[in-house]
């Protein structure tokens, strides 16, 4: 048995399933370990000294551990020399600015909609306006990221990155009508998320994480082998 | 006259700040261009074909032209071989994961605490309870950075970065009390930005856009030479 060089902390269809689908893409042997959410493992000393955020999800690397999903990403991509132009590539800027405003704008924003209470505190009425408005802004930047797809074909690793956030704005937050969001309405984020549902790195993600036939243009709700997504 | 191979679109004392000291850093020839915020010059179509979100800065290069202030400093820094670990370098790791933090935590407080009816929309009561859990969780990702700078000696970059940010901290929203902020609480992240205010960069920044001799220790209302800050 060979040590795998990097260990991936995850759990079921959280952002970890990004890392995971880039792991498959770029056909590295990596092991896993569930982060057990329902027990708060997330907050636990030992994994916060992996990620003082205590966020999931971490790359375990011979550079040490990697916390922010798309650091991981960019990290991985550049090691590998795969999934996205390489540092002297002519379409390098291409890359950076498109990646740092998923990370930094469309995915913030899913986070104040999944999680509102870490943004305005426990009151309810206070969440569903913060949610009202953040459901506005996501359609802006998804339309934004709509009109420059139909354009451009993307670097593989930003679509890998964008296709689970559509997967999570059908399914989250779990206990809300997610009616709002419907990517029909996106044609080339919709045409991207059928392409990806093709690959092979996405079958094997969504058998590791129960993810369903088609985790992207058809989500329901997973039923991991282990752990919980929530 | 020779053409620089820069173009800056900015405004004085915002996130195009950052992206001038990475060009002072370097040494690069480049030129500005003022995006006047007083006419909302940041909403015109020419502007919005460089950055489809309307955001300050927008650097013009070789490239093309790139938005997000971190994939512009992280594009200079491999270009041009400074201010951070290259791509193959064994601290890279450790660059990507606390740039993305930086972009996409740290940051996105900062606009949640500084533009809070883009979040929560125009009730002044939602946006005071969204902005006083903003300080709550700005303090804690400070926290995070301050003990983290005191274990090790971030690339420069990162302090290019980081330096601003404490400096619009004590200064915006410019209507608001800011006395819960203290950077004196924050021993490691107070003596870089000492360290950064010594920089030749930091002083030509300073004349450039009207910041006073401490910018970022003692920071006072910006007076700049053309445009405004707000």
């Amino acid at each position: 048995m060979t040590s795998a060089p990097y260990t991936l902390h995850y759990a079921p269809d959280n952002a970890s399933l990004v890392v995971r689908l880039a792991l498959e893409e770029i056909g590295a042997p990596y092991r896993t370990l569930l982060v057990d959410r329902s027990a708060r493992a997330q907050r636990a000393p030992g994994y916060l000294a992996l990620s003082p955020n205590g966020l999931i999800p971490v790359l375990e690397t011979p550079q040490g551990p990697i916390f922010e999903t798309a650091a991981i990403l960019l990290w991985l991509a550049d090691r590998h020399g795969c999934l996205a132009p390489h540092p002297d590539a002519p379409d390098r800027a291409a890359l950076l600015k498109w990646l740092f405003f998923l990370s930094n704008t469309l995915h913030p924003a899913l986070r104040i909609l999944f999680y509102p209470s870490v943004y305005i505190g426990a009151q309810r009425e206070d969440q569903l306006q913060l949610q009202s408005v953040a459901r506005h802004n996501i359609l802006g930047h998804l339309g934004v990221l709509d009109a420059h797809w139909r354009q451009v074909e993307p670097p593989l690793l930003l679509n890998i990155y964008l296709g689970p956030t559509l997967r999570w704005l059908k399914l989250y937050p779990a206990d809300t009508d997610t009616a709002w969001f419907d990517l029909t309405a996106l044609p080339a984020l919709h045409g991207m998320a059928k392409q990806l549902e093709t690959r092979e790195s996405v079958a094997k993600a969504q058998l590791a994480e129960g993810l369903g036939a088609h985790p992207f243009t058809a989500p329901r709700a997973p039923s991991p082998p282990e752990g919980s997504a929530v």
